[in-house]
């Protein structure tokens, strides 16, 4: 069913450029446009995927200034964006939280420049998501990537995007933005 | 001729949430995000357009940074994302500077969430653009849009983007990714 899709943004675990699991700061723009793009998209929730507390204590300032504070008298439609944004501290925890309110298995979607035996295609991924019941959990790395073991758990990876150029290297943001609007918009 | 698209994001003359004509911030990501959304879709130019000379030092310093400063050793698919992102001081500069370029007439395209006349879908414009020989100069619009006037000088107006959900509040970068995705990707 359409309304069943939740989207993660992992800053923890992933690798950085020499492949070394990292940490990666959350910045104000993951936090506003993916929480924009997931509220046109109608994600019922998006979560921040951090365990580092000064991040997560950002994370929930900037939210608060939007949701609560002046924020919300300045742009109202923002603080509508932010109404299914959450803060999770593992993907683990994300998926617990997930099937809590779901009582389901919840299916990993994640995205790769690669191929692999369980690619599937933006249609094919449409399709299913409109004609079953299951539960979508589309992941995101930040940094250079999702760590293998996270890889490994998705039940579908997603096509690489790719633009007309031999350049292939969208922010997370812009990623997010195209594949929400492949899967789920009105084209 | 595909490759005769340039992409253009105007911080003035915009209008405020007031409609008030204003002069808006170039951002770090408005930058970064889109020069990297506008090589992987082959786009020949993208041009941050400001009059602002401290907005226009700030945005040389981040993109030298890039371009043969250290950032260009740390990140090699960086420096390439930069090789095409210029600055104009204003909308009339940026076409005069295609104009000088090309020798031929420069069509404006914009995007509206309302329907004009002069509005095409993304698949037609995709037509157009992929069969003729014309110009064609995407202008985007930061804090709450461009002017009348420079919509009045638009050639084509692009549908609105619409996800699933009645909100429709996409981040400029994201809609430029989606806009680019649609009009070039290879769905």
């Amino acid at each position: 069913m359409r309304n069943n899709v939740y989207l993660g943004l992992v800053h923890y675990p992933v690798y950085n450029k020499n492949k070394d699991v990292v940490a990666t700061s959350v910045t104000n723009f993951d936090i506003h446009d993916i929480s924009r793009s997931c509220r046109t998209y109608d994600i019922k929730n998006y979560f921040i995927i951090t365990p580092v507390d000064a991040q997560i204590e950002l994370t929930e300032r900037i939210m608060g200034y939007w949701k609560e504070g002046e924020g919300k008298e300045y742009n109202k439609k923002r603080e509508e964006a932010f109404t299914r944004t959450e803060l999770a501290k593992s993907v683990e925890d994300a998926i617990e939280i997930i099937k809590e309110k779901e009582n389901k298995k919840v299916n990993i979607i994640t995205t790769s420049a690669k191929i692999f035996p369980n690619s599937i295609s933006y249609e094919k991924l449409s399709e299913k998501i409109y004609n079953d019941d299951e539960i979508y959990f589309i992941l995101f790395g930040t940094g250079w990537g999702l760590i293998d073991e996270i890889m490994e758990k998705s039940e579908y990876i997603l096509e690489p995007i790719r633009g007309r150029a031999n350049y292939n290297h969208l922010s997370v943001r812009s990623a997010v933005a195209i594949i929400l609007d492949r899967i789920f918009g009105e084209n």
